[in-house]
């Protein structure tokens, strides 16, 4: 049983996908309505089809161009083998594939949700909610599946499925890091292309649709409402599926990169405690395997009987899925923990900065549990507090309000203090989930708290794509004018997904962080350098930049939004002067035209914030090797670079989404309408334009360049992972184990040099035998000398070499 | 002439101080005009009177509170002496004497610039300027003389005026540490109290006045329009004043502090170098000196001839005398360095992290002339870059002049857009001033690179304080129905005001963020911690929580101001309704009560801002020590906490201030119209609308939270330099010189255990004298012990000690 282990996760997975399939299968089977209906979501879904036709051709060139980049370091670096382009290769193409498959599920169920919703809710329900699952499940599966099978075929090319040392575990995990690479770049062009797709055809659409033309939203006969539909499952979609396939990814990865060195600081031999000798590296692939099974538990609980039910209910249905399934994760997580990982009490090199620079503590296994409940209570609470400070009739959302009263510009500042101030208890808890799980069981607890949060990740993919997917439903029933009862069926579905999208996204940031995190302990790992210091200047100084660069992200993101709308203002403008019988109904608009110029604007306007998340890691790696900067130094810059990165991007992610998420529904509020000096005040009032306002100053903000900080922390660290084996030097064995005898002088500054002393005392001499070992461009040179003398002589020799 | 360099310093101060005064005399000398002139400049003067009477009242009680918690930390902390309480109390002193002092001559300047611009615009820029000369060379003079003041003293009664060690000058220095806390924490509240102050009245009366009475602008029927105009003093000119005076504190004590380790990395004696032994401590105290005259120099440069000059030469005259005195300093520095610092090479101790933790250099005091030139250059081009993206016609804001043809929301964006782009280059060249002014000459060429910077505060405040002297003095204009050429020729000083106001908010945060840097390194050396290394996940997190901090802040800065407001249209409204009279001009509207107000919910508002400032930083000292946690491990935090706060702080401080000035010029812009989609357009357009609510969302960002950051992230780490002592232990000598004969091992994780050994072999044996010194609440126990055995035994036997 412990040695086919291994297989267990991609088992699951390959398990996911087929209910999945068979999911996928029901939702197809169900009855897609009739003529314009039909016709409407046709648009949509070749809308679709055409932004990932364009998406793919050019995301071609950008795989073919990074994998010559893999190829030249697997060329100049002995330790970085070319099998990481393979994964890589896979990676981006899984990570495709995931976001191609949720697209099509997702424009597929929108129709057959609004056909359900004629008849009965709690089918329409079902309809949306199966679409979810379906993108869930695929995200979730896809991600487990590739993982481990790249882990398994790593594990057998490299080590030939045995346990031989850490130093190759290192070499297959650095070549599995090329899988994650790969699926977080298309995460990036998916989140941000995609966030500036869904605003560029919003604003674009309603400034000629609305204003100039006077139709009304969503009408057929404008080019750009297509792009505007597809935008919404580009972005909320696609976009979410990939920023969450990467996190997945990147967090079991990180978790096996610091699983790993557990092993080593338990003396690099763990074979007895079955698993093949890998159980620590194996446990968040389990975690994650088991993950996908009880996620598919949670979506069968989500039911309603009444046709009756009211938001309540349907979110009640929703949150005993949830919650369900993350109870099922602690219970899963504590078998798991204690049966795979060690029995005996593991040792862990908890970093000191002392003489020594670690210190080892003996942490049992049920620690590691304790670490990974940890996750799943702050994944819990920091999304009630995206909820409470994003959420319909609650306080910070009623304030923005009451401001909305005496103009935009009250609304404005009150919507950005709350998306400030919001960051207050969200920072805090991660502080408190960064301490809690590190004081558990170190990194590896950091790492574990992650995966054991991102276990659910197919079923809260499930409950975020099932907003879209009732929002399309609701406008395909608006706009085939189907009985009222239809639109306010599907108008429970879409408030519950509003609420839903809000957590999401509190969701997403929260996996995003720690993902980091671990990341960066990995990264840490990796280089073998003893921490970060940020009392060296140069360190203090990437600090600064890293800080700075999700900021100027931030900027670029949104003008690009604006510059990517006038482009596609200018196209609509164009169709309603060259086509005959538009506004009539008889000329057909070419709506992919608009879908392609979107597509096109959103790729050429992410170039620049692309080369910015890909550039500044990279030129801090090699700008100061050029001018002669030892590498453990560069290494240290890297990190003071993520973790500025880290730091300053999570910040900006949670101010910009619950800062927009709060806008929306304050603009929301005036639907049902809202009590403003003691006047109930509706769609229509000055404050309700003032809210209007602020809404457009929201939308850039939450679904463009809020939401790519996720990828922006991630991407980062992942590259710094990447760049680790040329700045590091992990094949030296950093922490030194056999203290007693053999005392390791380790000069940090000149990493390539390790002395290693052995003192004796003969008649009234001191004898050292010294043997330098030099570490260059992968090549070892030993060197033995014997000095004898004073002690304070053989010192002084020593200290000569050093 | 050495010996008596260290009264230089405060002799050079008082001949600032006593040029003020003659030109203050000068100043009031200078016609006041008329009637309602008078009137209404006796108006603004009374209403500062009573501001900072109120002010005061309320400081006084946290000046008492503060120095009870400064006795606690007496009583508990040896090294801490009870003289700080002095200091601080002092600090706070000249803080508010300096604050007083300035917003005194602004007040009386402004209506004498009126009277002298009705004949001719030299003179009026003279009276002008000439008030902003008062307010910089008070400020300057008062932080030298008080600096060096206390030096001198501590110096006396410390160590009798004589050099004995560096563990003395440390004592001398942490007790001077109190008259820079309370400098910034005055500045704290004058900075914050002042925005807060200034945005509310502004807002209050707009509301009440403009529209719902539909009186003019700074009409005297509008019982807020002087606490308006109070405003603008209390927020550019006392605020302003008091966060310059506290960097010139700070920044000077930081560099002195390094300095001091100089000395010990040097052996610990160089009184063979003159000047006493403490040329690297006085250097610092002599540049900031010398920059009082230089500055007094500068401003005698600035003149204009013609009465008909515009903008472009009374720009061109404070250019002249600015770049003028900034190369004086650069001149006075390359003799003060090579004069005052050690003839031979000065050994510095870099930070590796490596096992002896320092590396040491030997650097030419050349070098420390390098590492000044680049504060100095770097200063000018930040404020460049600050007017790039702020000024008038430039690029930035023609582009949010552009976005607001298309309404509010597209204005908001871009003008959000402009500030976080704008953190780019600012934050690029922060990374190199610290990089560069390092690679010089360590921590202690970071903090005279500041040093050099901060040299012509005096000069750099003159400039500032004219802008909003010549904005009342055209408001007192305008209300006098004077006839157009004084509003045309006090419109000229005006313009060029703001330009100069956009460059000295640059200048303010550069230097903020240079001091805190300097203060920072300064922390490092008094706890005597070996760097702060963020691998160790408690720092991490601490640095999570910095970076949140500022950002709180704001939010809390920018509601305050909201609420504020309210509570002075309330009031507005009451006195209308009461008061007899009142809209014919009869009745005397209680201006009085509008500042009380306005000063009341200021100070008020602000408290929590400042509990947060002042909580945060002693919650992460002592909160930690009740779990247990290692002392040098919470001086790690806290300093984790203190980066986390200046990267973060220096990132909103750009961010915030460039926004707001960028959208105050875009809506400038409009008055003398902007062609838009080639159209001419004007004030009152719907355009020129959209600008105003870009420039309301602005005015709480340039003028509340954005400025407030400066104090934020100084004060930070002044109270962190103020606890080091608690948690650091400098007294144990950290850096061991003497490593021959005797090794030291020092035990971080247990700072206060110090280990000597003294090794010998003696008949095949290894002898081991081991003196253990343990420090415990001030108390120094010592345990001898004499080890004999085999090597490995004795090594053996001296790990377990540790």
């Amino acid at each position: 049983m412990e040695a086919i282990m291994i297989y267990m996760p991609a088992v699951l997975a390959i398990i996911g996908l087929i209910f999945m399939w068979v999911k996928r299968s029901w939702v197809m089977k169900q009855d897609a309505g009739d003529g314009k209906m039909k016709d409407i979501s046709s648009h949509i879904y070749e809308g679709a089809l055409a932004f990932l036709k364009a998406e793919y051709k050019l995301l071609t060139f950008f795989v073919i161009g990074a994998s010559i980049a893999l190829a030249a370091i697997a060329y100049f670096v002995p330790t970085t083998h070319y099998l990481i382009i393979v994964a890589f290769i896979f990676g981006a193409f899984f990570s495709a594939l995931a976001g191609n498959m949720g697209m099509r599920i997702a424009t597929q169920s929108n129709v057959r949700t609004t056909q359900a919703a004629r008849t009965s809710l709690p089918k329409a329900l079902n309809i949306s909610f199966g679409g979810g699952t379906v993108m869930g499940l695929g995200v979730a599966g896809l991600a487990v599946l590739g993982l481990t099978g790249f882990f398994i075929l790593f594990f057998n090319y490299f080590m030939g499925g045995e346990w031989t040392n850490t130093e190759q575990m290192t070499i297959v995990l650095e070549t599995l890091a090329g899988f994650s690479l790969g699926a977080e770049s298309i995460a990036l062009f998916a989140r941000v292309g995609g966030g500036i797709y869904t605003k560029a055809a919003d604003v674009g659409a309603d400034l000629v649709g609305k204003v100039e033309a006077g139709i009304p939203e969503d009408d057929p006969r404008n080019p750009a409402t297509i792009a505007d539909n597809v935008g919404d499952n580009v972005g909320d979609v696609a976009g979410m599926g990939a920023d969450l396939f990467g996190s997945y990814v990147a967090t079991v990865l990180a978790a096996m990169v610091l699983g790993n060195y557990i092993i080593e600081d338990m003396g690099g031999d763990i074979t007895s405690s079955g698993f093949n000798g890998i159980g620590p590296i194996l446990l968040p692939m389990a975690i994650a395997g088991a993950g996908v099974i009880i996620s598919i538990i949670g979506t069968l609980l989500v039911r309603i009987k009444s046709n009756d039910a009211k938001e309540a209910e349907v979110q009640k249905a929703l949150n005993i899925g949830n919650w369900f399934s993350i109870f099922l994760v602690a219970v899963a997580s504590y078998f798991l923990v204690t049966w795979m990982l060690p029995k005996e009490a593991m040792t862990m090199g908890f970093f000191t900065g002392g003489e020594a620079g670690f210190e080892f503590k003996e942490i049992e296994a049920i620690r590691v549990f304790y670490a990974t409940l940890v996750g799943i209570i702050v994944g819990g609470v920091i999304s009630a507090v995206t909820e409470y400070y994003t959420g319909l009739g609650k306080k910070p959302v009623l304030g923005i309000v009451q401001n909305s009263s005496t103009g935009a510009a009250t609304n404005i500042i009150a919507g950005l203090s709350t998306g400030m101030i919001s960051t207050f208890y969200s920072i805090l808890l991660f502080a408190i989930a960064i301490w809690a799980s590190y004081a558990f069981a170190g990194f590896y607890g950091v790492a574990l708290s992650a995966s054991a949060m991102m276990a659910t990740t197919a079923m809260q993919l499930a409950i975020d794509a099932f907003g879209p997917i009732a929002d399309n439903a609701g406008g395909i029933a608006e706009m085939s004018e189907l009985p009222p009862e239809v639109r306010e069926r599907t108008d429970i579905l879409d408030s519950v997904g509003n609420t839903t999208a809000a957590t999401g996204k509190g969701f997403a940031i929260a996996s995003a962080a720690l993902t980091s995190l671990a990341l960066f302990a990995a990264y840490v790992t990796f280089t073998g350098i003893d921490g970060i210091n940020i009392f060296k200047a140069p360190v203090l100084a990437m600090l600064f930049v890293g800080g700075m660069v999700p900021v100027v992200f931030s900027a670029l993101a949104m003008s690009s939004v604006g510059r990517a709308a006038m482009q596609m203002v200018r196209e609509v403008r164009r169709q309603f002067k060259d086509i005959p019988g538009i506004m009539e109904g008889t000329g057909k608009p070419q709506y992919d035209k608009c879908v392609e110029i979107s597509t096109q604007a959103a790729l050429r306007e992410m170039l620049l914030p692309g080369v910015i998340t890909i550039g500044f890691p990279i030129l801090i790696a090699f700008l100061p090797m050029l001018f002669g900067y030892e590498k453990v130094l560069i290494a240290e810059m890297l990190g003071g670079y993520m973790a500025g990165v880290t730091v300053s991007g999570v910040l900006w992610a949670i101010f910009q989404n619950n800062a927009g998420g709060a806008w929306d529904n304050a603009k929301k509020s005036f639907e049902a309408g809202v009590m403003i000096n003691g006047e109930m005040t509706y769609k229509g009032s000055d404050a309700h334009k003032a809210a209007v306002t602020g809404d457009t100053v929201g939308d850039p903000f939450k679904d463009t360049s809020g939401p790519s900080m996720n990828i922006l922390i991630k991407l980062t660290c992942l590259i710094g992972l990447v760049i680790a084996p040329i700045l590091g030097g992990h094949t030296e064995g950093d922490i030194p184990h056999d203290s007693e005898a053999t005392a390791v002088y380790e000069n940090r500054e000149e990493h390539s040099k390790e002395i290693k002393v052995e003192m004796s005392s003969e008649n009234d001499k001191t004898v050292a035998h010294v043997e330098v070992i030099t570490t260059k461009n992968g090549e070892t040179k030993s060197e033995k000398n014997t000095f004898t003398g004073t002690e304070a002589e053989v010192k002084a020799k020593i200290e000569a070499l050093k």
